[in-house]
């Protein structure tokens, strides 16, 4: 497996100067000929010296202090409360795929609530023969599944229609998580209310709605619904976080985050979609000439750099350096990423940590030298369908600057030789 | 996908009946005439007539506050002190795979370390060219590879060998947690420092050790050390936590969690083991006759029902019933795991929520129904090398009852008739 590696590392001289550099002393022979001895390494250290804490020190850990940066966060311009806002995932000082519940971005419409299983009921009325209503209990004896899904907002880097603004991956891609979910497939529970699955059902929808003051309500289309829709009460294998559900949100693989609707109360069998506030003055795509795309559920083919990148600026100099990023698709898997340094112009083809799945994150590598010359980072993704990601100047040629949603360009950071990174425009 | 799930439900009537007792009043047509009106459904509740948090509330979040119960927990008995101690994963309260890195059990020879990045040393000596000290930035400058994998604590059910002692799937079987790794080959950076891996290297071996004061040591053989080991900086997306080894541990795949070094400090290439005492007086297996085997790193197949269990009883009654448990292997992948309700007599193929991956937790549901009396649930694993896990008496019979580790049996819950569950032997 590690042969995939070999002769990655382009100039093992110049990685043994820079090992030497953190003062390797009489250890390193030859490149370090004269370096000043390390105390970290010539001397016994405190922590070596005394104990640590028991066992029963954090029977629910949190991150180590110095990672007390490694947080959500909000933009306070966004929006004019916090009770309906949104914070960002920090993509920035993560690796691997896998979005910690702790830090994963957070959307609401009024505000996270606090909801007991004792008194969580779900209705499921409409167009069924038997409408029921199930408690948290009930819904634990349905069989389960288990997928890794990202659930991304409609309106991530959002703020890039109207140009480079916000300067971090952090901020400009941020409204999105990916986690491993636990819950019931939705089609289960019509089946239970006795929706005759083997019916002809293509003009039926379900409507769902959330327990919060928001209600926040969508429509989903039936083949959606039973397709691949979970009543999901566990993320990263515990139970949902207060302010992602508790105790059960709908998991909507690929679409808009929006249709995720938390702390799910109902789902209506309807032969009509409702046309929501959530789904014709919210959550729809006004064009440039005013008039706006609806039913614009799935999320399309996607990909940032994570690092370098604004927040994540490179500190180590010139040779080795890692590119990461994540890549991910609502239509299915991510196949292929490239990797420019000029903006567009030349492209490299990244190393996939594993191959991509589908509606799930795929963390890229890059694994390349710096000359320390100024790059144009981009990353661009292609899905299953053969979809290739478009540029920022390509989709404001068809869909305008109007919108809030669905902006899936191409971002660019501008790496500057002195290592730090920023957010701009490439034409 | 979901069709798969058609007709487990055996009794649909049973369990409209079972949704109906929750209070389904006139909704539930025919079942429910005559119940009670359930005011969770009648009347506007509480949090959907106010505001909940906003989204600047917890930058960092944890559980929500009815979920405390799913915490780590430690066996007061079992060690002097706490320092030098284990704590528990909370697997009965867990579905899905993943462990958060939260309540992902923890064990110390010293206790928990604080070390900063910028503190942070390896040094990679004894048989290579040159020797080198590498800081954390040098680390994240070589390609890395992510994985999830299971690390499980080599005594993991060892009080299992004198009979049936703990009363709980997370303290019989809690020695045990699931991530996402991300981290660097070993083989990368024993490469850097000019080991010859094209080289005949079937004699050497590397002895690796910690930055805590019990410099926690272990021997692995060259062809491990080259094949799968990773120096992991995160896990779950995020930085390592304190008690898993902040910055910096190794990740020894499948093999035993005493080998996956914590604040790892040092990697020596030797041509023999170093016989430590870790490797010594501590984790070798004592048989009956009072020798020991030595060098069983690899944890073989095991698996648990994590619900019910005498944490997680049933508390609804006859119907419907969701067995669900783990399974893994650290010789491979699980390809099957059995079910029995019946103290072993019987067996019935459990669903595995996905094909098992190589030394990974596999999460398996037996989708049944329960008429009420009494089970005694065991678990069979099966891995890819095609592996059966043993009962209890057919590993005494091999090894006796003096060892503490390598105790992979199956493990039997009785299910009372009034749902709860207990650690009971059966012969």
């Amino acid at each position: 497996m590690s042969q995939t590696f070999k002769g990655k590392i382009t100039s093992r001289r110049g990685f043994l100067t820079s090992a030497a550099a953190v003062g390797a002393g009489a250890i390193v022979a030859g490149a370090a000929k004269g370096a000043t001895p390390d105390p970290l390494i010539t001397e016994v250290q405190p922590w070596a010296q005394g104990l640590g804490d028991g066992v029963d020190a954090t029977p629910y850990g949190l991150p180590i202090e110095y990672e007390n940066d490694v947080i959500r966060r909000n933009v306070e311009w966004l929006t004019a409360d916090t009770i309906s806002s949104i914070n960002f995932t920090p993509i920035h000082a993560l690796d691997g795929t896998i979005t910690p519940q702790g830090c994963a971005f957070e959307r609401h419409h009024s505000g996270a609530i606090e909801l007991k299983k004792e008194d969580y009921r779900l209705m499921i009325n409409g167009l069924v023969d038997t409408p029921l209503i199930f408690s948290y209990a009930d819904l634990e004896r349905f069989p389960r599944e288990n997928h890794v899904y990202f659930c991304e907002c409609a309106a991530n880097t959002g703020m890039e229609w109207a140009g480079a603004q916000l300067n971090g991956a952090q901020f400009t891609h941020g409204m999105i998580h990916n986690m491993e979910y636990t819950g019931v497939p939705l089609r289960a529970l019509l089946e239970e209310a006795g929706l005759d699955t083997a019916g002809d059902l293509s003009d039926k929808w379900v409507y769902v709605e959330g327990a919060d003051a928001s209600s926040n309500g969508r429509s989903i289309p039936m083949s959606k619904a039973l397709d691949d829709v979970l009543v999901a009460f566990k993320a990263n294998g515990e139970a949902l976080r207060k302010e992602h559900g508790y105790p059960v949100r709908l998991v909507v693989p690929g679409w808009e985050g929006n249709m995720w609707v938390k702390w799910l109360r109902r789902v209506e069998v309807t032969d009509s979609a409702v046309e929501s506030r959530e789904e014709t003055s919210k959550y729809t795509d006004t064009l440039a000439d005013g008039t706006s795309r609806k039913w614009t559920w799935a999320m399309d083919a996607k990909s940032v750099v994570t690092s370098p990148s604004p927040q994540a600026p490179i500190t180590h100099g010139t040779g080795p350096l890692v590119i990461t990023g994540l890549a991910w698709s609502g239509r299915g898997a991510i196949t292929r990423v490239d990797v420019s340094k000029d903006g567009g112009k030349t492209w490299e083809t990244a190393r996939l940590a594993k191959p991509g799945e589908k509606m799930a994150l795929t963390r890229f590598y890059l694994d390349t030298t710096w000359d320390g010359t100024e790059m144009f980072l981009q990353s661009r993704a292609i899905d299953e369908t053969g979809y290739v990601q478009p540029t920022k100047a390509q989709l404001r040629e068809v869909r305008g600057e109007n919108s809030v949603y669905h902006n899936n360009c191409i971002q660019t950071w501008w790496v500057r030789p002195n290592g730090e990174a920023e957010n701009v425009e490439v034409s």
